[in-house]
């Protein structure tokens, strides 16, 4: 049974890691900066190598295919390699060069296939310095238009198109003229889940829904110690009785994941009641309708809960992002390679959005999850383990050849 | 019946109000800036109009004394001049120009008391630049050396001996020399309670104990998405599971006072589950028991939630001051006079600090509240009634009457 070459593999892992590192063993590879480029200079230089036809598009997208034997939609392969700030090594990288690595499989061991395989890696997923993420994957999806990417203004001032300019990494091609078979995407879980529970392979069957909501409290600054406690219009303790019923919301609802994530409260003295407060609420679930319930009940709550104080609330709902199920077939060729190689494996829901969500409107998509170390993530410590990147570049490989088919 | 004149205690409100005006008809007058120098002035001319003989100490604090038909200790009357940053024109203001209205109206009708009576005006009651905060009377009870209350950093960076010198505030008297027989201190209510029940006087029997706590939660960051709800070690949310239970306090514990005012998570990111998180806690008590007990109840139930959510727990005590009991003859007398003038009045607990708790360690003390429009203060828009500021100088008359004694 054909198997990638492990050593080859972390080779390229860490001479990748070498570009854009940082001082403690992590990267930062922002998108459309200089170690960006670098970092797809490094892709397209083992694309050249294994004799791929490069397709980069307006946005820096970049697709590598090798011919089937006959024509007809690729089976794709692929994620990404810019990174957040402070990133570890794995984060997209591995789904790119594991992609590169597999190909490269077929051409040692002399395999055909009847349709094409393109690896791909898409700019922009992280959206650290340009939102929103999974800009590329977007783009490609026909989902946002080149002027409303190229507008985009970065934390640090600069515009998006500026950058792609400056950097060079726009192309003349159009990958969304290229027919598309079937994607698949490995990836790091950043979750706990499979180290937790010692298995090697996540079959990724759906991505949660998402949404983000702000509240912003009006209340009345008093001094502490002379406003009665039944008198008060307390716009902190508003956003306090809020969260906690977020974490409620985690608590009882069937698969739902519910965060404060921001909340602040003004004036900030320890003897004001405070006047101001805000806070942002992140909320997911896989079942749309349940993820809808959370969001009505958060609204429901908040609105009793200011209510109570005498309180104003200003509620803005900043994203909603259906769930997105994978494809049945997709999510079975994973399931099947994983479970041929002899790998221990569970099906799964991510809790993070990849390029694969948004790739499942343009063709039958899934996704392969390896475990990571603590579930670290977005973070230098972020670790998965020699064995967990070899088992899922080798499901990554049979997976695509089960799409792909042997010629 | 004695009754000070309304009219003349207005032009003086108004015309103090002038010093250290802001636009919008607040007004600044921060300890030892050139606006509480010139606020002091304005006090110490009307001591000189009136004939006072006049005492300046080595920190600034001013007494006019009028002589009584005996010699011996005095009943002082009084509070301060300087202000909060944004301050109305009642704070502090209306018990001193009251005193020396009740002293210029013993003139006009020629009585002579038993005892002396003295104005006092205290500096930097607020703390707002140089804390800690009633620092005149603190010295003048003996509780700060004149090396410590010098050495007082501003929040400006300057240092507290040196505006003092440059200002020319300091004087060569020693107030702790000079005998009292007892204190009593005019002041708004800064509260909304003799204005919610429509009373006319608080009688003070005793200022509140304050206790502040701050707590630092260490958690881990980690991602919204992929977090399961029960492996989460969420600052953020034992935080606000803190801020709940201080509510909780405020709500079941007798007379307590409990208030959140500092509360904030780190990094502040939508999808991060906060590893950071900061909140401050003052609560307040008349009873030093209770107080007592809310401070533990705190503390455990801090520990409790931390731990519950594997996180990290630091736990400072900020402050404690006991509750102040004051004299009951001098409670009294506030009483009587409230009384013979036919003044609706009841007894009350004093939210706030103020001068009067610190010279109860000098001498028998007390204090009047007048309404305060909807609890205002601190703020320009705080408002206290003309007919309340008279009923107030009134009672400060007839107590100090009382007190003094008729010769």
């Amino acid at each position: 049974m054909l198997r990638i070459n492990a050593g080859r593999l972390h080779r390229r892992l860490d001479d990748l890691a070498q570009i854009g590192a940082l001082e403690d063993g992590g990267v930062r590879r922002l998108a459309f900066s200089d170690a960006d480029r670098a970092g797809r200079d490094f892709v397209e230089e083992w694309m050249r190598d294994l004799g791929l036809t490069i397709h980069v598009d307006a946005l820096g997208n970049i697709a590598g295919v090798r011919d089937g034997a006959e024509d007809g939609p690729a089976v794709w392969i692929g994620s990404h390699t810019d990174s957040v700030g402070r990133a570890g090594r794995f984060d997209g990288t591995l789904g790119v060069l594991a992609a590169l690595e597999a190909v490269q499989t077929l051409d040692d061991e002399g395999v055909t296939t009847r349709r094409p395989v393109g690896v791909v890696s898409f700019v922009n997923e992280e959206g650290n310095r340009y939102a929103p993420g999974m800009m590329g994957s977007t783009y490609v999806a026909d989902m946002i238009s080149l002027e409303d990417a190229r507008a985009a203004t970065g934390t640090d001032g600069s515009t998006l198109g500026d950058e792609l300019d400056r950097t060079g990494m726009a192309g003349s091609d159009n990958l969304r003229a290229l027919p598309v078979h079937a994607f698949v995407e490995l990836h790091i879980e950043q979750g706990p889940v499979l180290e937790g529970e010692g298995t090697t392979i996540g079959v990724v069957e759906s991505v949660q829904g998402i949404t983000w909501h702000q509240f912003t409290l009006a209340g009345e600054s008093n001094h502490a110690g002379v406003t009665p406690m039944d008198t008060r219009r307390d716009a902190g303790y508003v956003a306090v009785a809020i969260a906690t019923h977020v974490r409620q919301l985690g608590q009882t609802i069937e698969r739902q994941r519910a965060t404060v994530g921001a909340l602040s409260v003004e004036p900030g003295f320890t003897n004001i009641i405070p006047d101001e407060a805000l806070l942002r609420v992140d909320l997911r679930n896989p079942d749309a309708d349940r993820l809808n319930e959370a969001r009505e009940r958060l609204i429901e709550f908040a609105e009793m809960a200011a209510s109570g104080e005498h309180v104003g609330l200003t509620h803005e709902q900043l994203s909603w992002i259906d769930p997105v199920q994978f494809n049945a077939e997709v999510v079975g060729a994973v399931e099947s390679a994983a479970d041929a190689l002899g790998y221990s494996h569970r099906r799964m829901v991510s809790g993070a959005g990849h390029d694969a969500q948004q790739m499942a409107a343009v063709a039958p998509s899934a996704m392969i999850f390896v475990p990571s170390v603590g579930g670290i993530s977005h973070n230098p410590d972020e670790f998965t383990r020699p064995e967990d990147v070899e088992a899922g570049a080798n499901v990554l490989l049979h997976a695509m050849l089960q799409l792909a088919e042997k010629a």
